[in-house]
């Protein structure tokens, strides 16, 4: 338990918090753009060897604390049946979704480790490459996410075509979030099983949902999977827009809550208790500042949060055309972090 | 002060919270849709006819406790200016969008009662409709909204352009979050002036910046609106995804504070204080929920508000597809409401 990021999930005094950020292996590099150029999205994720040197570039360029495997949380779907595409552009498309509770039934819950073993072999030679210089993170998407996705086929702002169906149908609902739970145990057992250090969960659609309904399609079923992963790994939940439960998320055995950046530090931590880690909370949209801005905003976030139980981040994933100086200038304001006395 | 509306508003002791709905004369009605097939979106604004027809048509299909002028929020940058176009299915769009200092000289403050004289028009128009059955709502967009639309060009998830200009050109962004504040002032004032019984403001996007950048660009400016609009008129701030600054918001002097579906109706009451109305938040896809069930919610979220100092409505715009059934069901469930003992 050297590595910083992982003392951080385990609640250890550190010298200064560990940083890293999401989608850190992606648009905003540019030899990530000479790849995206020459393979499609799928083929990234599913060639082991690209998937690999897409997971470590950020750590030789960039300098984050933990690599995460570049994958995306629609794998998990596509192994139960639901072919989902890529569109340039548009994003994810399911020509036939979810939409009657026959076609719930029609889900299968498959062997995880066998329909995902390309995500295993690159979690294998990452890990190879990597070479112990920091932690792996995995990840997948939550189970009322993928629902999202399943049911109404491709982005949307609201959701409103899923969330119609888990209110008029939640008999078929709970039974179709059932089985995205139990192919997401299994997928994220099988990961832990081939070498990640820490897993990460995103809901990042609990936010369309009250509190109420969030608890009753999203929360329980995030749960069942910390319950059956913690006392494996270190597990974060990252629930985006969902403050409203970060109480209830506190006391579910998580070693980190990640947040995004509508949240004041001191509010969050009041809210989670002092038993997890946090994880966040930059505006994405920040990182456009000018670099000196950056850097006094990132030592003002991280004296707010303190630097122990805490985790650098942005408050979501990073944006396409952020300069490559400014994320460095980021990374290095954490990595120069010396307390305000 | 007859009217349940505004004596909620008010913070009288009424027998029952009154009841409105946000976007109320709109799709989900079959008469509307007539009126759509017929007229493109602005000539329904701008003609006083069709705007009082449809601003009238829930009074008298739906029977909610007050109405709200039939417009939108993009009249008063198209009146400094800058000239949006509504496309159908997609949304509002601006050829030639605010990005850099100099188009920001470029937008004028006007003469907002003339320019806008077809909205003036309209309430007198619908004052005499009405009759006096319900009061009637006028309402404009946050500065920051409509400064969002007005750099972002159009519609969008997270208004990226529109909050990377804030944040690297902060004085040319201020120099028109002020110039909008103004115009709407003036527009509000007119309004006032032609017969509106109340105003609310739409910070529709307030909800893409954090808490500090939000008091930035936009609190400070929909506070300066609230100043100048409360010694003449009850006022609500309708600030989406804005639970973090309910406490700043409760102590503006605003009549009322809206709340969208995120919030825990004691966590806002909590948040807001004791001396402003609260208004809001049924999630509006719950309305495809089926009409007992409506019923049953709705009871539930009035013994929580508590019948007093509150506004029944959703916590955002009803949906085109919401059957008229369901939205009756919802407007009947307050109209019987009784306390449970």
């Amino acid at each position: 338990m050297s590595h910083l990021f992982l003392q951080a999930l385990n609640g250890d005094t550190v010298p200064r918090p560990p940083v890293w950020i999401m989608r850190q292996a992606g648009r905003y590099l540019p030899d990530f753009m000479k790849l995206k150029a020459k393979y499609d999205f799928f083929t990234r994720c599913q060639t082991p060897e690209l998937a690999t040197e897409i997971t470590v570039m950020p750590i030789d360029q960039i300098g984050t604390d933990a690599a995460i495997l570049f994958s995306d949380i629609l794998v998990v779907p596509q192994a139960m049946g639901l072919a989902f595409e890529m569109k340039p552009g548009q994003g994810p498309y399911l020509a036939n979704p979810v939409r009657i509770a026959a076609d719930v039934e029609a889900v299968r819950v498959p062997d995880a480790e066998e329909a995902l073993s390309y995500v295993m072999d690159a979690i294998v030679m990452t890990k190879q490459t990597l070479n112990d210089r920091v932690p792996l993170i995995g990840f997948a998407g939550s189970p009322w996410t993928i629902f999202c996705y399943a049911v109404q086929g491709q982005g949307s702002r609201n959701f409103d075509i899923a969330k119609s169906f888990a209110f008029t149908e939640p008999e078929a609902a709970h039974a179709l979030l059932q089985k995205i739970t139990d192919t997401t145990i299994a997928y994220l057992k099988a990961k832990v099983k081939h070498g990640v250090d820490a897993v990460q969960l995103f809901d990042s659609w609990g936010g369309v949902l009250s509190p109420v309904d969030w608890e009753l399609f999203s929360g329980q079923y995030m749960r069942q999977i910390v319950d059956a992963l913690r006392d494996d790994i270190p597990t974060i939940v990252f629930a985006k827009g969902c403050w409203h439960s970060l109480d209830a998320m506190g006391t579910w055995g998580a070693s980190a809550l990640g947040l995004d950046w509508t949240i004041r530090p001191e509010e969050a931590r009041r809210r989670a208790g002092h038993d997890v880690t946090l994880q966040g909370n930059f505006d994405p949209v920040r990182l456009m500042s000018p670099p000196d801005q950056i850097q006094s905003m990132v030592k003002e976030m991280i004296d707010a949060f303190g630097k122990d139980r805490y985790v650098v981040n942005l408050g979501h994933g990073i944006l396409p055309n952020i300069p490559v100086p400014h994320v460095k200038a980021f990374v290095e304001a954490v990595k120069s972090y010396t307390p305000s006395s």
